[in-house]
């Protein structure tokens, strides 16, 4: 194959984003499940329109390359819940890193590293691109189901602590949106969306 | 309201780009309509991934944000297939252009500024980068009904001049893209997808 048919390839395989399905819902559809392709746009745009509350510098270009490639590995490895258990999500990266190699593999060998590379550093988030990608990721869920009577957080009785600590992330790298997240969670609480602990 | 207030009150209406149907199916997904939000992630990809095609300079960071926002304005003004009526067009350019005063307004001022003259940009497809942003929007369909027996083109009888018409971008933004384009539309014929004029 030349290069773009693979690139081509590439951009059919993807398709089968459209086809793996999150906890989220969409509230203005009949309250569906959310696919991870149609998170991966409302992701990007998210981190866009909050770039300014990073606290520290970071190429809002390369956040949104990566969000926009962030969840292509459950084509494969499918979605798991953010709340599962620990050695679920030890199971999940293992799974998650087969298929990055599978996916990103169908494109020429450039782009191919260019992509897997990203992934692994969105993944390890140790750079601050990583970091404010990440928090956005966890932080729009959140405003989901503010919006939406608790969605997700309900149907699985999930604590505020768990919330907190998977949003994280934000109290260093956009501390405005961190004060955010604890009132949020406050108010879920007081709304009985979320389990105090 | 404040500036992030507004922020989250736009990040959330454009929700409702998720309940947006198009013409194009989603294979892998039982051949259900494909939704404006997972057709704008999967087009942002695209334009990243065939940038090397474009015959002159681009900006991909901004091709890539003017796809992420180029169908916002159907929340309020609906998908109109891509080979409706003249007429239709111009009434639909009318009901868009109000959508975008509405959607976009709901941000902070520079924001709203900034969001606003690039869909203009995309929409007048008069720059370099609007046009390859076009061309990836329109080459999308493409590929994905041919991967699909024809699909959409099938089903309302489209001609082959009409698909190279909508193509037609790519002849002096991405002649290699048009190219393809032209021997994919001949193999259409040739299989019955697209009608011959």
């Amino acid at each position: 194959m030349n290069d773009l048919e693979k690139q081509l390839a590439f951009i059919l395989e993807i398709d089968k984003l459209k086809a793996v399905y999150r906890q989220t819902t969409v509230k203005e559809d009949k309250n569906r499940s959310e696919n991870s392709a149609e998170h991966s746009w409302h992701i990007a745009l998210t981190a866009q329109l909050l770039q300014e509350y990073a606290e520290y510098s970071i190429d809002i270009n390369r956040v949104v390359k990566m969000l926009l490639i962030h969840d292509i590995i459950e084509i494969d490895a499918g979605d798991l819940f953010a709340f599962a258990e620990t050695k679920d999500h030890d199971l999940q990266a293992l799974k998650e890193e087969k298929a990055a190699q599978r996916l990103f593999g169908l494109l020429p060998k450039q782009q191919y590293n260019e992509y897997k590379t990203l992934w692994f550093e969105f993944e390890a988030a140790e750079t601050h691109d990583a970091q404010f990608a990440k928090s956005m990721d966890r932080i729009l869920p959140l405003v989901q189901n503010m919006n939406n009577q608790g969605g997700s957080w309900v149907k699985h009785k999930v604590k505020q602590s768990q919330v907190l600590a998977r949003n994280s992330y934000l109290q260093f790298i956009a501390p405005k949106l961190w004060e955010y997240v604890i009132s949020q969670t406050d108010l879920a609480v007081s709304n009985g969306w979320l389990i105090k602990d």
